[in-house]
């Protein structure tokens, strides 16, 4: 089963790296880019059958190593 | 208009970062974890109405900037 994580910062948090993204495409001649927010996204192969287990499961190793809950969000989605 | 662009590394392309979270996983204890791929996620804020215009926009960007074209692929949804 295979599972999909998205990892943002938190509304708030600076997004150095999204910030970055919007002056170059500004740079680039495109034109009204109001915002950009960059994150991450894991996919994850597991072996778990059942989709609520396994997205339990995805949501622990979000809490314990994926996520950094202080300034980020997570959403996990089976494909 | 919001888009979000996912980008990954093509099949076939070696993927340090999701080895290391891989390898992580098992030393954390999570048992069944196939395989792992990293890849980012970019949500763009833009100014277009037309949803297929804004697709195009978000595509164009992609080649000019956000991707790699020879390691990575992209894909664009409208939210």
């Amino acid at each position: 089963m295979k599972a999909r994580v998205h990892i943002m910062l938190k509304a708030g948090v600076l997004d150095p790296q999204g910030e970055a993204i919007r002056h170059a495409l500004g740079t680039l001649g495109f034109e009204g880019v109001a915002g950009v927010r960059q994150g991450k996204v894991i996919e994850i192969e597991i072996a778990a059958t059942d989709e609520d287990a396994a997205k339990a499961e995805v949501a622990r190793m979000c809490e314990a190593l994926l996520a950094n809950t202080v300034i980020e969000s997570y959403t996990v989605e089976i494909l």
